[in-house]
């Protein structure tokens, strides 16, 4: 049966890139994809498969393809959103929609799921188990679309999920992997420093919000240098400290902005801690009053290790002229939300190389250049495809 | 002749308040005081003076007064602009100059100075030596007028120089002195500190210029706190830290500005060494690069202690209804431009009481409601008088 | 009176050279000047006066002389302890008391004190009022003898105090004098950080200590630069940071002492709240915990204007060979337990300058070659004599 | 051939453990492994092999197994030095030698390394290549021993390289692997910071060497927290801050000593570059000089990811009784100068579970408590004859 499917991809490698194409003309932002739902839902109208819409706090949609046989559940997440960037790659099939791009290649992850799930369906008498594919909305813009999507309960019955990001970490034809913690988690913060203003000859008289605020970047350094676990990531940037005012009149107040880090959960406890505790050490040291805004994003994304080595395993093994090579990749510094679904549903997120031909360096993803190579999408598909009935029928 | 002279002075108390009233509806802003100016020479009209009108950077006004007999030369001073203020005093004669106010009592200075240079005039005669009467521009706003009527040359010649300011320290009756380092001198900086931009979530690949600005805010504290001598006085304020930016991007750059006080020259040079230390220091410590604009303003204003102790003794012996109460002052942490006049003529700059009566919390210099009780400008001027009588016939 | 008490004095100069020489080799530590409070009792026996031993915490003596007219009751007072140092000056009268120094001068202080002592119970019968005189041991040592003499009860009735202290600040014939604050107040201070210690290789196991010291030493600095008056004076010196350990285990104690001065009691009150407020900040900073002995010595010392202006008068109009100039002097960094008495009873300390002759650096107080010119030892006694009287004559 | 050499390794497993107790018994402190050295020497005498002593700054031994057949040249490494730790192991065959103790399992590596040695000498008819036994004195002691033997050029013709070390992270019968960087370098550092004393009181006349001091300790975390790729891993301990003194006295010098770890010789030079120019920073802010004595021990230790692939597979594949289970170790962060091997030729240091049986919580390498389940000396000889010839024979 798999290599059934693997022939049926081939077959329709076009239609992906065409589809893929239409997707990056027509883009929309997170939260606001209402024609590309519509464009999906349209696209399983007809289908023998059951289909949610507006699953989660947007435009999700879940489609159950229930298999012949009995056997376990799985999920495939594809996400379908695109960023508030201009694109700027040369490309025929250029965004239509001024100041909106797929410039994260989720363009090619919807196209390679929508046909790669129209192919299990003609395979359902084949598959043992069931399979739910969840085109996610909102993955660009927290709080995203994974979040909801978990507490829709509509994957609850999922004993595995699997996805994939297009990077241009090699070719098409290289497939990564990475076990454990694989995407940093993030936390957004905004802390208002209150001193009490003056004149700037009679420092005595005020409470210098600006010194204050000095301090707190000079300690908050010893977060990553002596609390953080050394063979694991953190990372504070201070990215905004307003103090801007008049040359001798002390501020009153300063406002600071930032962005956390963290490779796992056990660091971003610690820098959670560690954050608060230096926020309130301000307050005593200067006494001045502290307004702290700590919103968590995305958590640190963890792929199940047996998981993750089965999906290695089972795609080294595959004997296919376009999966061309299986390798481990290195963790990586963004967030993903599919960080989300991992916390409760064991599985792997995995990596397709998509780096476009004849290009040494190429744009990385959220770049206004970014491009792919098409031939990954139906890497994407394969690897995907073969990955999930193999896990099915193991 | 000085009882002559007290009494000139008293028989035209109210022709000084005229003036007074005449110049605070009318007040122009520093280096502007064209109508002032005009005013002034037209005072002196048909008197036999020598006059000298745009003097220095602006429109000076020098009108030398030869006593029929031979002695020492010395100034007196009066500064004549207003101030970038909207009057909210509730006077008859408020500012009729939108924005322009006579808010630091320049008005009463001149309207004295004029009166009293015109009994000198009367008194010629009687006069051991010459007074030069110095009525200067533009006080408020370096790099002011005093300094550049210096280099005039005009002032060669004097053995001493006297000026006062009003100040409500005190009633109308009330004379203050203090020998020695008397007002704060004053330094304005600018600090661009240069790193390199990048992501928030990988500082080793940018160089954090946040960061630098903060440790060089927490370095600059040694100076005051190790450097300056404890029983001196030295400020650095750093009103101004602009490193607005997005919170997840390392910002390239930041922008520092502040202000430096400092009690006497041994200070000023211990805080410019050290400051520019810091500087080099921080662009070696975090390899960024710095341009540093570093503008002394006024220098520390330093009153002869043996004049001082003159102008003091001959106040305290005479006997005069008016002159009620001759006493120390504290050191002024304002900056005041009458300084550069002391770096090179030994003088003394003294005070007059103008606190206005039935008011217990009067409203300082510089303050929109700011008003004094015109008792004060006879007081001055009889001060003033008797001061510079004295001292040529001493 | 005063005249003949001038005269008294010069009679006697030699025996008060001789005392002081008998002191001078034969010092004490404070605390343990049995021999020279047993010297000094010795000295009034079968005089006619009211004595009184043991005064205080130590061996204090307060000696009352009652004038044979009504009037007001003044103290004056010389300290009579030495220093544990070893005398490296080169005269004959050199201390026999190994380690132990006269090197404060409080020998001389002594020395002139007994003898206008005996001279003004000569002059009883004209003297308005009661002059008592006092002792006092253990200056130099924490927390002193004057805050104990003053709990005595037996100063409760003065009306003024008097002393001096001989400094080299100028030739034998000038007297010193210094309006309100005078002297700096002292504050010892003792911190214990403590972290958790752990191996250099794992700064997350651990809680370092020398971390935490380290940025407690920089928050410190904005105590002085920030918070005390420019106007005033204040210093926070951390003396001793005692971190030693070995290169590659986190240290999880750190010990750090410091030295507090203060020219005021704002200052003073100041620092201790910032202090406080900063040790406080640290704790919640890091997480460590804090241990701070915290302890005032002798407190600023203020001279009453009224009675230091008095004081300058009198003495500038006294016409005498041995009081050759009358000037202000500086405020001093040093403590003195005078302090305590001027807390209650208005009065003046001033200062007698003991310049050895031809010397022009001459080794200050305190030094182990540190010596007087004892020419001062008559200037002393007849400035506080002259004062005394003329206080009690007013 | 590998069947009959894991034969003849089972049969000897009784030797092995004997020499490992006759090892832990005699134990010598690194550099001074004269009586090892003589024991080692002595065990292969009669031999028929090429034996190289006194290699390298030591007592370091090579013995070169020539096979019969053509191939390549690979160098199998056991060190055999022990650590001055007072054994507190209640085992029957304690340390005889007082305060050294073989607490780092370089007993057991010199053991198996030996049984080993002699089978392949004994099968030496079988073998393709080269295998040059590599006994190393002084790996505890920096420099170490490993540089030197480089140095001498015996390991010239090297194609491959292989080591293990004991740890006590599974059972006997587990091995680990870690490919890429392993283990931390290290470097040694100490900084004398010199100011000028002086009193407490005057900070202005001294250069306060503790201030100094302490704005580098806060200075240094940044390059951790800003400098490191967040990826790689850095530490820099400050281990000493040596600036005991009197409370009262500013400190003219201070001492500080630390301990600085790099996952990679990228972070290394990140941190050289920046530790140098932070000592030059502190200089230039502060005006003091420092004495910098900065010194790199071991360097991080790669492990070639090929070779240890091969390592990982050809063992995975193996069918042992005594081989349990081999998976992936994490990074470790003590230090090994096993990496100056693998500076040069290409290789994998791997891991041999020693955990005793029946213990949950082992007492790790270098606790006067550690021991060893016996039963890994032979899993060590399996494993690393196994890789050795599999990797000849590839």
């Amino acid at each position: 049966m798999k290599e059934r499917l693997m022939q049926l991809l081939e077959e329709r490698k076009d239609e992906m890139i065409e589809i893929r194409r239409y997707l990056h003309e027509n883009p929309e932002l997170s939260f606001k994809e209402e024609k590309t739902a519509k464009y999906i839902e349209e696209f399983y109208k007809d289908k023998d498969v059951d289909i949610q819409t507006n699953v989660g706090n947007g435009y999700g949609i879940i489609v159950t393809i229930k298999g012949a046989h009995d056997g376990e559940t799985i999920g495939l997440r594809a996400d379908f959103d695109a960023l508030p960037i201009t694109e700027e790659a040369d490309v025929p099939f250029k965004s239509k929609n001024e100041g909106v791009m797929h410039a994260c290649g989720h363009d090619a992850h919807t196209a390679y799921l929508l046909v790669l799930a129209d192919c299990l369906i003609q395979l359902k008498s084949d598959i043992k188990g069931t399979i739910k594919i969840i085109h996610q909305h909102a993955e660009e813009l927290p709080p995203g679309g994974a979040k909801s999507i978990m507490e829709s309960g509509h994957l609850d019955d999922l004993d595995a999920i699997f996805g994939i990001h297009v990077l241009p970490l090699g070719p098409a034809g290289t497939v990564g992997y990475h076990s454990g913690y694989s995407f940093n988690g993030r936390t957004y913060f905004k802390l208002v420093i209150k001193g009490r203003g003056g004149h700037g000859s009679s420092p005595d008289k005020a409470n210098d919000s600006i010194v204050a605020g000095s301090y707190f970047v000079t300690a908050v350094q010893t977060i990553v240098s002596r609390r953080v676990n050394p063979m694991s990531a953190g990372v504070v940037t201070i990215g905004s400290f307003d103090g801007k005012g008049s040359f001798n009149v002390i501020k009153d107040s300063i406002e600071i902005e930032g962005d956390i880090r963290y490779s796992d959960e056990d660091v971003q406890k610690v820098i959670d801690e560690e954050f608060h505790r230096i926020v309130q050490g301000i307050e005593a040291l200067f006494g001045v009053s502290c307004e702290l805004t700590y919103t968590p994003d995305y958590p640190p994304l963890y792929n199940d290790p047996e998981i993750t080595n089965f999906v290695a395993s089972s795609l080294k093994e595959i004997q296919d002229k376009d999966i061309k090579e299986v390798k481990e990749f290195p963790k990586l510094s963004p967030s993903e939300d599919f960080a989300y679904y991992l916390q409760k549903i064991p599985g792997s997120y995995f990596y397709i190389g998509c780096t476009p031909k004849g290009i040494d360096k190429p744009f990385f993803n959220h770049h206004p250049k970014f491009d792919i190579d098409e031939d990954a999408i139906l890497v994407a598909a394969k690897a995907v495809g073969h990955v999930a009935c193999s896990y099915l029928e193991r």
